[in-house]
């Protein structure tokens, strides 16, 4: 699962992967982490992702690193399995060839005892999914060298996680620290028949558990000092001890967790778990908060390195694609109206971000407002439709943009819905109508005159309620 | 902060408050937090909140629980201290009423010891800030009667939160055992400088920390069990002892707290810690897992209770207000065109309601469609801005409605957007336009007969481009 979902997240940042898992099922595996990934990302971010890298499974592990940029070993927990791996890795590997370990809990100085290249080797552990949680400790041992360290932190934020260095070299490094510690606690719990799993998993997420994703307000060490600080010497805990995983602890735990999975099966508990880290992020991002700046940032990055506007001859543009996420649905099980709009505007966005308005553009005063939109709703979208958006200039002038899009469901030729839209060029420092920038008008003329001869569509001009 | 909280959440949920609190600056810090409170409940859930409970700051604690339903207690936590607090109110307080204690690691049964009523008492354990997380511990001690639990559950549950019920009588309860061992880690780690503050919090809240508030997937014990089960043999933690809290590990944690900070405020810090929790729970209600299936519960039960919507004379409708959330900035700085048809749908939701299309019509297969809209945009709405729409009914027959909606920002005359809209009656189980239900049909045409005296509005039957 952490290999497949590390080539997953390369993939999607438009690196190229060569994957070597001896196991039987593995392309089958990855395929599916790849397809959920996929999905989390089209609902994750609107900036352009890059083309996606190619992804191959090859029969050695020789043949997967030679000639790579990095290496990333997701091997089981296991010191000797790892070690002659990564022995095994650098003699195949480039030089200069960067090699990381995922393991979450074994030390870089051992693992890196029997490599050549010591210098080139840091543990590298992300956590699951790793496609979409931004975090991986980065800890190197004795012989690793300093800039391997400092060129591992700018290959893994540049595909939008959050590296974190472990300065001091432990056991389990940080967050595998503090995880085993409440763990261990719960584990005590259960076994002294205080609450079962479900009871323990509740008092988590209905309470403190949500506020974890964040650590905001009075969360931190100060306020725990003065919260727990004297407590911490009454005797709450069983921690000077480690319980005794009997065949009776491990029964009682297996069954309390199968009642509370309630027969839905791991994948679509993934799927769950997937759409609400989703959402999770994207909460953060407005805040520019924890992930949230993570991802924050690496969608200016996506944003920067964007394609143009594609063109489409003299018919309407495609502009924009996208798939219908499942939180679009109102309470009359349908899509609200108020997100057709939304798909038409980022049609919009996307043919201003082709005409050449960009960060630079906004920057010094200039942008397009929408002063009148004309929907109409013809057919209903449903949860999980691929669509896109055709887009046709029916007319412009120094300041005028006037525009009609069409939304369609993938493959099929009648409309869903259509908005005609007044867009007005404002210089935002005085927020006055303004002539648009001269490089600027004249992309719009061009595109103004292309489209002439598309014919005009027949809702065009169109009053509510008229016929 | 514990008490102001319980406050809030019970105002905002209709409940009349009594609040006893001799610490000076008392009615300052309940008023801040109850108007925290407001926002965040503003932004939390579209339902129709019931009419504020009234809060009164009183001058004895014989004063604040004389006659009322239930008594939480949220003294600091010192057992002689609360248990007096407990054993007065006992007195004062009418034989039926339900007495509870806020403490976080305190026994019920130490707590009771000197009350008439033991039977009456419980530990009602809950999270900060209180209006917004939906936990609450609930542990009776040796002398309490069951149905005051039960009682104690149905009560907390009304208000929106999800009570667990602790059924073995342990210091710390559970939350609280949990996150304990979870710090004390922590405090290790900061103790042997193998870590920052600002790095642990960084180890959870851009990792795990992200899943904790709906242990989806894999996270939960069987996970655990297979992840760390081998590890928990293994030298990892120091959890065997407990660190001593020297003036020089305390002035380091101070410090290093402070810079993480970074001189952002208390209050700013619980506004933006608010602004995402409220986030992450509409996140999990979509799912309706976790903390979003009771906010989901809460709010089915608020619609049941919500009142029909005003009538205005033969005036345009006013019937929805809400003020404009930070997070519908777009990258322009302004807000997304998108949400000004989301104010105008609201708009439109609120006038079917308060015309009969309830949960019940619905259910029955009828329902109104948008299939036109005309939104002309006229001046711009700012985050925080408290806004207002009036609705004119412009003309209907069996099938159709056609409304004018105007947006305004409170106060001013001068509109900020307009909408026309027709809708269309359908049957939702064809799928094909039909004839609203008699009753419906009489309230539609009662409505539009007031409104034909109304002037009709000027954008009206405008066509995109006209003038």
């Amino acid at each position: 699962m952490i290999g497949a979902g590390w080539a997953a997240r390369f993939v999607l940042n438009g690196c190229d992967v060569r994957l070597y898992d001896p196991k039987p099922d593995a392309a089958r595996v990855v395929a599916e982490v790849l397809e959920n990934a996929r999905s989390a990302y089209e609902q994750l971010t609107l900036a352009p992702l890059p083309a996606e890298g190619s992804l191959t499974l090859v029969d050695s592990l020789e043949e997967a690193v030679e000639g790579v940029d990095l290496v990333q070993e997701s091997a089981p927990e296991r010191l000797e399995l790892k070690r002659d791996l990564l022995a095994a890795a650098d003699r195949a590997a480039d030089p200069d060839t960067l090699v990381c370990s995922s393991t979450s809990g074994l030390r870089p100085t051992e693992l890196q005892r029997e490599m050549r290249r010591p210098e080139r080797f840091l543990v590298a552990h992300p956590f699951n999914p790793v496609y979409l949680l931004p975090l991986v400790e980065l800890c190197g041992g004795a012989r690793t060298a300093p800039d391997a360290v400092e060129q591992a932190r700018n290959a893994f934020a540049s595909v939008g996680m959050h590296p974190l260095v472990v300065r001091t070299e432990i056991d389990g490094f940080l967050a595998d620290r503090l995880l085993e510690a409440l763990w261990r606690e719960a584990l005590w719990l259960v076994r002294d028949e205080v609450a079962t799993t479900a009871e323990i998993d509740d008092a988590i997420r209905y309470g403190a558990g949500l506020r974890w994703a964040f650590m905001g307000g009075e969360d931190g060490m100060r306020h725990f000092l003065r919260q727990f600080g004297p407590a911490l010497a009454w005797p709450w805990t069983k921690l000077t001890d480690v319980p005794e995983l009997t065949d009776e602890l491990v029964e009682a735990i297996a069954t309390q967790s199968d009642e509370q999975a309630g027969g839905t099966s791991v994948r679509e508990l993934e799927r769950l778990r997937d759409r609400v880290l989703v959402r999770f992020l994207q909460a953060l991002r407005v805040e520019e908060t924890g992930a949230g700046a993570t991802l924050a940032a690496w969608e200016r990055g996506l944003l920067v390195a964007g394609s143009p506007a594609e063109t489409n001859g003299d018919a309407p543009l495609e502009l924009h694609r996208r798939r219908v996420p499942a939180d679009w649905i109102d309470y009359n099980g349908h899509v609200h109206e108020s997100r057709y709009l939304q798909l038409f505007a980022e049609a919009t966005d996307a043919l201003l971000g082709g005409l050449g308005i960009d960060r630079e553009y906004l920057a010094v005063g200039g942008s397009y407002f929408t002063v009148e939109t004309h929907l109409s709703h013809l057919r209903q979208l449903e949860a999980g439709d691929r669509v896109h958006v055709t887009t046709q200039v029916l007319g412009s002038d120094e300041k005028r943009l006037h525009v009609f899009h069409v939304l369609f469901r993938d493959g099929e030729p009648e409309p869903l819905a259509t908005a005609e839209q007044m867009l007005l060029h404002v210089d935002t420092t005085t927020g006055r109508a303004a002539p648009a920038r001269d490089d600027l008008r004249r992309r719009v003329e061009e595109l103004t005159r292309r489209h002439a001869s598309v014919p005009r569509p027949e809702r065009a001009g169109r009053a509510v309620g008229s016929r």
